[in-house]
């Protein structure tokens, strides 16, 4: 069964049938549509009980609050049901009460993108779509490849120049045809858009298929369930375009209004202090500017945040805020969430932490509070970074050479 | 409560109370103990409805059947509990009938060792050892390091110089006091036993540590009752050490012993041509003869075995077989595991996909059998050997340039 209502333009408000293209017809690109559900048939379902039954742990098991239909085939690779893993270390070092790493880079492909993709994916089938296409700095198009790869779709990817390495050749291996675009991601995601209408490709850009953004609330929801609906006081979620903070909050709001939970988590916002133009929009209250992004958290490098309303309601409407953290801060987080907890963050990811370091720090977040901070993506996915917020190894001799040196320097011995 | 009754030695089979140190006292460091259950006591609690019954999907749910105490302090990294995908398309390019891949490379630090480190975390904090250390190619040191700042230990962690960076950076980021020994895997194993004998660190060498090995049996546990108790005529699993493949063999047997499967799979340990001398001692009937390893898939590639006769006696006793495949066909089954399943496997772990290929190929299993492939690793783990199997992607100019002319070439207009 589908609860699917209908599209509605977060513009200008008009609402369509689920038969009207990517964005509002009334208002173009910049007219996300967002998906409407019959709330009230939902609950009748998606009761505690019931979901407290259901064997499936993947983000399938929200299937009445995701647009697709009851008999639609799913993708083979499971996406969702990552941990979430208390962190009573890194909770010290922060100076709060509690902190739960929400880990997303568990995924398939290693990125909280999957749970988008994979929606993606099942429309483009429902469609008949053998083509699925994407901008992306790399999370999203790795992420779409690997659930094309894994319904028996075709995927073509367009990168920008910056993208990894790493999260390059992972599409490659999912057999995608990977067009590595000399410019930006704008320049990218233009050349995606012209070609999508030009073959008729399923277009997976989050910046305007209001399907995705369903997939990505599934975090919100996981996290509500698996804090046995009590949430936390805040959640922090790095952000570039908009889309995942504005999907996260969209699952919590579901689950209030479908009487899951009491009450939301207020959200906290991060953005890198090179790539902000959301913190700004959100501080000004203005219309956002564009800016040149200039970050290493290449995930979250965008200029021209498509999402950029949605996310600023989000978080005006959660009751939170939004901070910048600088790449400094971005590598020192990546070091102490890897040291503290054991789970290797990518730079987008370990913003979250170092946002919710900063907020403390400046006691915008309380010393009581108790947080969850999303880690959407896996640090194996951008090892160079890495590499520099790690240091180097200790080089030693078979013999052991200078081995008591480097241990008592260590504190070891 | 704790179902160990002892420490039987694999080579003299004298049977130990759980006071023993790692080895067997009379045969030495070749006299390698095996963990004793009382299966009785086991099977009263282990039955299949209260295991269908339990909440927890992590590789903790087979507690009874792992050497921790009920009240030991576990790790907060979930471990266990990876997918079973079911992979048709991938079954058809092999010419079997039916083809799951089990995904370990989805555990906390990307790779199968998870399940071991876990427990010597636990047994290192149980014998009350701060400093946890081991000698690794790569998997078992990361996984190591992560456990280890997931439990708050220390991890000193010796790797030889071939070790992928990615891997190095990964326990950097863990926190870990990383060594890396200008040798050999041998090398760093020597330097490291040596170590923790003079130190007193616990020493998490799954060659020696009778522990791990149960950890990583759980990996058997779990694709017993995934698969609802019917498993595959065939599992597939690349060999190094050995210690991998003889603890999923465990697994089944005991899911056998209990009562809980009818019969157990037959085992097709899959080594690299280049790192084979388990294949030679098992096809042989004589005891391994050691060899300079030389192959890509880095964490296989093991000259001197120390679970050689474990590997041999386990793959023997399944009815199974050994095969060697060439760094070639591995690089061509990450391509094709890739673009088939949507799974980005790490070299070591495309070895078993490989191996299966090409048992089938040789007839040696059939074309109507079906099997699971294990994934003991993920790619993002050694990307350098990945990019050469993936190739490179387009380069095209922001105004599309040649775009046409590519996507005719890949046959998508």
């Amino acid at each position: 069964m589908n609860f699917v209502q209908g599209l509605k333009c977060l513009f200008c408000e008009t609402v369509y049938p689920v038969r009207v293209g990517y964005t509002c017809p009334r208002c173009g690109i910049t007219g996300i549509l967002d998906v409407q559900y019959d709330y009230a048939g939902v609950g009748r379902i998606l009761t505690r009980h019931r979901l407290a039954a259901r064997r499936d742990q993947s983000h399938w098991r929200y299937r009445e609050l995701l647009p697709v239909g009851s008999n639609a085939a799913l993708p083979a690779l499971s996406v969702g049901g990552t941990p979430l893993t208390s962190t009573p270390a890194l909770a010290r070092h922060l100076g709060i009460a509690k902190l739960f790493l929400k880990d997303d880079g568990r995924n398939a492909t290693g990125s909280l993108k999957d749970r988008a993709s994979s929606v993606g994916v099942v429309k483009a089938r429902e469609k008949r779509r053998p083509i699925i296409a994407c901008a992306s700095t790399g999370n999203a198009a790795s992420s779409c490849a690997g659930m094309a790869a894994s319904m028996g779709l075709e995927s073509v990817i367009f990168v920008p120049e910056r993208a990894p390495e790493p999260k390059v050749t992972q599409l490659l291996i999912f057999g995608a045809t990977v067009l590595r675009v000399r410019g930006t991601y704008e320049d990218a995601f233009q050349l995606c858009q012209r070609s999508c209408e030009k073959w008729g490709w399923y277009n997976r850009n989050s910046g305007i298929n209001p399907y995705l953004v369903e997939g990505k609330k599934t975090a919100g929801l996981e996290i509500g369930e698996q804090l046995a609906w009590e949430p936390t006081d805040w959640v922090a979620v790095s952000v570039g375009d908009g889309c995942t903070v504005a999907a996260v909050w969209k699952g919590f709001r579901e689950l209030k209004t479908l009487g899951l939970m009491a009450r939301t988590p207020r959200i906290l916002g991060v953005q890198a202090e090179g790539a902000a133009p959301v913190t700004a929009a959100f501080l000004s209250g203005e219309p956002m500017r564009p800016m040149e992004p200039a970050t290493l958290a290449d995930s979250i490098a965008v200029g021209v945040p498509r999402n950029w309303k949605r996310a600023v309601l989000a978080v005006r409407e959660s009751g939170g805020t939004m901070i910048n953290v600088s790449d400094g801060e971005i590598l020192e987080a990546m070091r102490y969430t890897g040291r503290l907890s054991g789970i290797f963050a990518e730079p987008a990811a370990a913003t979250a932490v170092a946002g919710l370091y900063r907020a403390v720090a400046e006691g915008r977040v309380g010393r009581r509070a108790s947080a969850v901070a999303l880690i959407t993506g896996n640090g194996l996915k951008d090892v160079q970074s890495a590499r520099t917020a790690a240091g180097q190894p200790y080089d030693i001799a078979p013999d052991g050479g200078a081995l008591e040196e480097i241990l008592r320097e260590r504190k070891l011995i």
